[in-house]
C-alpha cells in the first residue's frame, strides 16, 4: 500500500534546488538512517525496545522524497496502519515524518555545505547544537523560564509509571512545560500527566518537547504527544540540547541510560566555571522505589564524592513537592539569566568540557579502553562512567549495538577494584529490579565487568 | 480560612446596578442553591455522589459577592483546599465557580426583569434554553457540527470506565469535541479519552462541554477539565440543552438516569415531526456489558415497540466503530441544517413536546399517579417512563430526594402488571450491576414497583 | 434593485423570539428612525450635512428585516450604488448597517422589556449609557488608557483639516486610539492621520470609534474606517459616553457643535467632587486658528470664570505637542483609575449632574425659554450654555430643526444683555468663519439673539 | 548622541558565532553599504532623492553592531531626529533596520560560506533570490493569489500622486496587497490609498512590500508603512523578486526607471516559454497623463513591435476599472499555478534568460557598447534598452554613478538612427515632463544619444 503525506509543521517552503539535493540525499548516504528513523516515527505506542526487531518486522517499509513544483512530498510503502484514523495519517505522526526529514536530512545536507564547520572544536559544536534546535523553532524568544526536562527509565513498573504521572500532573498544574527522551515509561508519563494539569490551569502554551537520536528512535519512538520532535545526531549533542534548554530537572527511576544522564549533569555542574548556576535537579519516586534512590545516592557519594550530592534533592512520594521544588527554582534561573544577559531559550553560558561533547563510539575496544579508576577529578571521572552506561545501554537496546554483542559477547568493563564492585551491584540492581529492557524479556547482559588490577 | 477570587471567563463587565442586585440576589432568595453549587464546583475530583454528605462535610463554607468599584470578587470561606494550588485557585475551577455565579444568579435575575418570559409555554422554554447557552457563549456561530453529547452512569466499573476513555479517544482522534453532564465515570471518561486524541491531533478548539443543574451539580461536581461549564435551571432544560446543541450522541452504560436520557431522546426522535432528523445515536460498551444493552434494547423494544429500536445503534467492545459511526454521520447533520436554514450550533428545528419540557417534581404523590400503561402513544409513555426514571435519581443522589426518602419511605411506582415487571426486573439489574451510586456504599432502593391492577 | 446583507460583527446570534420581535419593532413604531440612520449609513462619504435634502434624495430607498431560521438579514431596496464595491457591499458599511440594527431597534426593544429602568434617574442613566457601549462590546476590560476623544466641526477649512490629520498622526505615533463623533472634517482628520501612525508604529489594536446619535448621523455619517460604531439615543447620551470613555480630549476648531461639546466637559469638570479626575483637555488648531481660540478662550473666562481656563490648554500650530501633552497625562489616569479601583474602560467616578443627563428638547420655547444669566454657579451657567448651543446646531443640520426653523423662524435666545452680546459676537464669528454649515452654501441663520432686560 | 536599539522582526535568535562573524562582516568590508543603507532607512520621509546629498548631509553618522550574550544590538550615533518619537525609534524603522542587517550583512555572510552557490548560473540566481525572499519571510505557503506590483516615478505631479492613491485605495477596497520600490511618488501613493481601502474593508492581513537595492535605497527611502523590507543584492535581483512574487502589475507615470521595469517585463513575457502565463499588466493614470501613455505605447510598438503591445491594457483616468482588471485576472492566476503545481508566492514556472538576470554595470564603455540595433529578436532588444535605460536613472540618482557623470561626462548611447531618435524623443519628453528628478531641481543630462551608423 502507498500513501503520500504533505508537509506538516516545517519543510514548507523549499527551493527547487535544495529539494532537488534533498531527493539526492535522502536516497543515497544517509537513507537506511533516514528511512529507519521514519518508520520509527510510524511506530509509536508500539510496545518493544527491541530496535532490531521492529526494524525486521516491517522490512518491505520504504520512503520516497518526492519533488514537487512547490516542494515536497513523501511516499510511503506498506507503512504501520496504527499511524492512520480512517486512512488518514494522524497529525501528529505527520509532524514527526517531516521533523525527522528535518533533521536527519535537512540538517545533514546543510552541515556538508557549510564551509566553516569545524566538529572537534567545542564551540563550534555548541553552536551546532543551536543550530538544530533553532532550524526546529524549539527556542522561541521570549519565553519565561518554565521548561522541565524529565529523566527516567523507559522500562519502569505499573506503579513508577502512575507516580511519573502524577509529577507530571503537579508540573502541569504549575503551568510548566515538559521535555522528555520521548518513548514509554518515565518518558511518557509525565507529559500524559502534564496534559490533564495543563488543561485544568487553561495553560495554551504546552510543549511536550521530545529530544532523541537516531540509535534509540526506534527503540524508544516518541508518542504522537509530542508536539515539538527533534532528532540530534548523537548521544553527547543530545544530552547538551537537554541541559542547555532545561529550566529544570527532574529525574525518575530507570536504568543504565538515567544513569548516564545523571552523571552528565553531575559532571557538567561540578565544573567550577558553573558553581554560580541556578539549575534545580529532583531525583523522585514512589515509596517503593525508596531503594533504589538510595543506591544511587550511594554510588554517586562513594564515586563523585559528597560533593556532587548537593546538586540535587531527593524526593520520596510526595510529587507536589518535586514539582514545587522545580517551581520555586525558576525565578533563580530568571534571574541568572537576565544577569549573563543570557538567551531565557538557551543556556549559552553552561560550561561544558569536550570530554561531554566528543562522541563516544561504544566498541568492545573502547569499553574495554576506559578509564574507570578513582584517581582523577570528580568531573572526569564522570565522563567516564557516562561512557561506560551509555555502552551498556548500546548493548541493550540499540540495533547495532545488539549485533555486536550477539557477534563478540559482552562489552568488557574493567578498572579499578572497588569501583568496578560499586559499579556491578548497581548493574547487578538494574537487572533485578527488570531496568534494562522491557519486562516480559528475559535479560541476557551485555556487559562484564572485571577488574585487571 | 478566607480567599478574594478574581472574575475569570466571563462576569467581567458588570454595571453598577447590576452588581448591587447581585449582591442582593446573592445573598436572599437563592442564596442557598449559590452557595451548594458553588461548593460543588469547588469539591471537584472528591469521590463521593451523597450531595448531603457534601454539604455536611463543609457546613462552615461560605461564599460572598462583593461590590468593587469596577465589578465584582468572590469572597470565600472555609473552602475545600484541594482546589489551591500552592494557594492559587484552580484556573479551572476558577471559571466554574464563575460559571456559577453567571447561571444562578445572573440568569435568574435577568428572567425576574424580563417582562414579557412565559415559562408555561414552549415556545418561551426554547428560547429560554438558548439564551441560557448563548450568555455561556457556548453557541458558536460558524463552528462545524462535531459536537458529541455523551451519556452513562456516574458509577461504573473500571472495565467501562476504560472503555468511555477509549471511545473518547477515537472521538478525539477524530476531531469531535464532548459534552456530557460532568461529573465522574462516564461522564469523565470520553473527555480525558478525547483530550489525548485532540493532543494528537493537534486539535486545538478542543470543547469539553459540562451540562449540570442545580440538584446535581453536587453529586456529580464537573471536572477542571470540563472548559465550558453551564448550569441549567432544571432537568427538563438541560435535557433540552443537551439535544438542541449535540451533533450525535454516544450512551454508555449506566443506571436509571442513563435510562431516562434515552428514553428522552427516543420520545423526541419519534415524534412524526422529527422522522427527517438526522441525529446518530450509539450504544456501546466493552464486551463484559453485552447483556446490560440486550436488556436496555429488549424494554425499549417491549415498551415502546420497534420502530424506536431503528433510532440507535449498538455496539459492542469496537470503540473506534462506535467514533466512525457518529463522525460519519456529520455531513448529513450539516446538510440537514443548511437545508432547515438551522444554525449549526442549536437545532431549532428539532420538534419536542411540551411533555418533555415542563418540569416533573418527584414528589411521592407525583411519582404515584404516572400514568404507566401500555396504551399510550409511544412517545406519551416514554415521556411518562422518563420521569419514573427521573424521580429514582433524585431518590438516590440528590440531597431532596434523598431526604424526602428518609422521611416517608420509598417511592410507589404503579402501572401495568406487565410494564411493572419490566420495570422491576430492569431497575433490579441495575442493583445489581452496582450502577444506582458509588459502589462501595450498600443500596437501599428508593423505591418500590407494585400494580394496582 | 434589492439587495440581502448577512450579519456582520454583531447581532449573529439571536433567538427565534428575538429575530420576531426585531420584526416586529422595526417595521413599525420606530421605522422611520431606523429606516433613516440606515440611509444615512449608506451614505458614508457623500458631502452634505444637509439630513433633509438627502433623505429627498433617496426617497425610494427602503429596509427590511428578513426573519431567517437561524437568524436575520436585511433586505435593501434602492440603495445608494456608493456602498458597493464591485456589488458586495463594504465591510465597514455591513458592519455599520448591524450596529444600526442593535442600536436603534435592539436596544429599544431590550428597554421596551425591561420592569426597572428609569429615565429620569441618573444612575439609571449612566448604567443605561454603560449597557449600550458594553452591549456594542465598546468597553473592552483590561486595555490600558489610551482613548482620545477628538472634538471639532464638520465644516472646517482645508488648513484645519490638514492639521486634525496631523495631530492624528501624532496621536498614532503614540499609539493613542481616537474616538469622534464620526462625520466629516474634524471628526475624520483625526482618524486617517492615525491610522498612518499606527501603520508605522505596527499598532495592531487600532481603534477608531465613532459616537453619533439619530439626529446627527444623517448629516454627518460615519465614514467606514470607524471600525466600532454606536448610536447613542440622544445627544446628552452621547455626550455621557464621550466623557466616560474619554482618557483624554483633543478640541480642534468648530461651529457651535463644539461649543456645546467644551461647555459640557467643563460644566462636568468644575463640580467639586470632580476636582480630583485627571482629564487632559487640549484646545488645538493651525497658526491660521489662533485667533479662533483666542475668542472661545475668552468667552469661557467672561461667562465662567477665570477658574474654567485651567482645565484646559492652548496649543497653536504644534501637533506633536498637543498629542504629547495628552499622552503624558496617561499615567495619571491610569493611577486615578486603579486607586478608585474604578475600570479602566469605563469612568463610573466622573460625577455629572442631572442638568447634563436629561435630554433638552430644542422647540421655539424651550430655547426662548433658557435661563442665561450671569447671577448663577458657573457649572448650572455651563448647562445652560450648552443647550443654546445645542439648539443652534439642532436648527442647522438636523432634519426636524431645519423644518421647524422654516415654519416658524429662527429661534430667539433670550438672556442678560451682556452675556448676549458675547454670545451674539461668537455666533457671528462662527457664521464669519463658515463653521455652521459646509462651505458652498449661503448660511441663513437660525437664531437670534435678543435681551429682555 | 547615541542611541542603542533592540532587534525587532527577525535577527532575534542568532547563534554566538554568527553574531561575532556578524560584528565582523558588518565593520569591515562591506561595512560602508551596510551604514549607507541604514542611514537611508532613518531618513525615511525626507525629501531629496540625491543620494550624495544625503550621505554628506550626515557625514557624522555611524552604526554599530554589538555583540550580547542573548544576541545583537544596534549602536547609532548621530541618527536623524525625525525616526523617533519623543526620544523612541518609531517601530516601523526600527524593523527596517534590522531588514537592513538581515538583508546586506547576514544574507552576505551566508553566501560567503556557502560552498555550493554559482552566481552566474541561471537556476542558481533564481534560487538565491528566493532564498533571500524566504529568510525575509516574504513568501506565505497557503495565501491566494492577491500581490499587486506597482511601478512608476518616484517623481510625479501632485494630480498623478493623487491618482496613484485612488488607484490604491480601489485595490485595497478589492482586498488586494502592494508591493512597490519603495520610495516617494508612485511608490508611496498606491500603499497610502490601499490603506484606506483595507481598513474600510477590514482587511487585516495588509501588505505592504517594499522591494529596493543599496544602489537606490538612499535616493528612495521606504516609508515606514512598508511592513516588509527587502533589500536586494542588485537590480536584476530585485527585478526578478518583483515578477515572480507579482500576481498583477500596475503601472503609473514615470522617468526611465519605470521604462526600464516595463521593457524587462515585457521581455519576459514575450518569451514563448511563458506564452501561458497569465499576468495582469496595467498602465494607468489621470487624464492629464494621456499624452505620456501613448507616447510610451507608441515607442513600445516602434521598437518591441505591436504582439507586445498585447500583454498590457491602457486605462485613463478610472481607478476603479484598473483595479477591476488585475482583481479579474487572480482566479485565473490561481488556476495556472495549481495546474503547474507552482507556489503561488513565487512563480518558479516563469522563465527568465540569462540577458535579464545577469548584471549590467552601467560603466560608460558598457553603456556605450550596448547594442541598439532594430536587427534582434525582440525580447533581446527588451533586455538591451532595459539597460540603457537602465543606466540613467543610475546616473540621475545614484551616488555613484552622479560621481561617475561628474568625472566624465554624459553616457554616450549609440545605436541605429531610427531608434536612437526614437529614444531621444522619449528621454527628451521624460525631461520636459520633469521625471527625471525631484521638481525644483534644475536637470542636465547624464546622458546623449548619437547613432554612428
Amino acid at each position: 500500500m502507498i500513501t503520500t503525506i504533505n508537509p506538516a509543521g516545517s519543510m514548507d517552503l523549499l527551493s527547487q534546488l535544495e529539494v532537488e539535493r534533498l531527493k539526492k540525499t535522502a536516497s543515497s548516504d544517509i537513507y537506511n538512517l533516514y528511512r529507519n528513523c521514519t518508520l520509527a516515527v510510524l511506530n509509536s505506542g508500539s510496545h518493544t525496545d527491541d530496535s532490531k526487531k521492529l526494524l525486521e518486522q516491517y522490512k518491505s517499509f520504504d520512503v520516497n522524497v518526492l519533488r514537487r513544483e512547490r516542494g515536497i512530498k513523501l511516499e510511503l510503502s506498506n507503512a504501520p496502519e496504527h499511524a492512520f484514523v480512517d486512512g488518514t495519517i494522524i497529525k501528529g505522526i505527520q509532524e514527526h515524518l517531516f521533523a525527522v526529514l528535518r533533521d536527519i536530512v535537512f540538517v545533514h545536507m546543510s552541515m556538508e555545505q557549510n564551509k566553516r564547520l569545524q566538529l572537534d572544536n567545542s564551540v563550534h559544536v555548541t553552536n551546532l547544537v543551536f543550530g538544530i534546535l533553532r532550524n526546529a523553532k524549539v527556542l522561541i524568544p521570549g519565553i519565561e523560564p518554565n521548561l522541565v526536562v524529565c529523566w527516567g527509565g523507559h522500562s519502569i513498573n505499573e506503579t513508577e509509571y502512575q507516580y511519573t504521572r502524577l509529577v507530571g500532573h503537579e508540573l502541569g498544574l504549575r503551568e510548566l512545560n515538559i521535555c522528555t527522551g520521548c518513548g514509554p515509561g518515565a518518558m511518557e508519563g509525565p507529559m500524559k500527566g502534564a496534559a490533564i494539569g495543563h488543561a485544568k490551569q487553561r495553560h495554551k502554551q504546552s510543549r511536550y518537547i521530545g529530544l532523541t537520536e537516531p540509535s534509540i528512535i526506534a527503540a524508544e519512538p516518541p508518542n504522537p504527544i509530542v508536539n515539538e520532535l527533534i532528532i540530534m545526531p548523537d548521544i553527547e549533542k543530545r544530552l547538551e540540547a537537554f541541559v542547555r534548554i532545561a529550566h529544570g530537572i527532574v529525574i525518575f527511576p530507570g536504568g543504565p541510560g538515567t544513569a548516564e544522564e545523571l552523571l552528565y549533569v553531575l559532571g557538567i555542574m561540578m565544573h567550577p566555571k558553573n558553581q554560580d548556576q541556578p539549575l534545580p535537579i529532583v531525583l523522585t519516586g514512589p515509596k517503593e522505589s525508596e531503594a533504589y534512590f538510595r543506591s544511587i545516592d550511594n554510588f554517586i557519594r562513594d564515586t563523585l564524592g559528597e560533593q556532587a550530592q548537593k546538586y540535587y534533592q531527593i524526593v520520596i512520594d510526595d510529587p507536589a513537592k518535586a514539582a514545587r521544588i522545580v517551581k520555586e527554582a525558576m525565578p533563580a534561573v530568571r534571574q541568572k539569566r537576565k544577569e549573563n544577559e543570557d538567551a531565557y531559550s538557551y543556556n549559552w553560558s553552561l560550561h561544558i568540557e569536550p570530554e561531554f561533547q566528543m562522541p563516544f563510539d561504544p566498541t568492545h575496544e573502547n569499553m574495554h579502553n576506559l578509564d574507570l579508576h578513582m584517581d582523577q577529578p570528580p568531573e572526569i571521572l564522570a565522563a567516564n562512567l557516562r561512557r561506560a552506561f551509555s555502552g551498556v545501554v548500546a548493548g541493550n537496546v540499540k540495533a547495532e549495538g545488539i549485533e555486536e554483542i550477539e557477534k563478540r559477547g559482552p562489552f568488557i568493563i574493567d578498572g579499578d577494584k572497588e569501583l568496578m564492585k560499586k559499579m556491578d551491584i548497581l548493574l547487578g540492581d538494574f537487572v533485578k529490579q527488570q531496568r534494562m529492557k522491557l519486562p516480559g524479556s528475559a535479560y541476557t547482559p551485555c556487559y562484564k565487568v572485571q577488574t585487571s588490577d
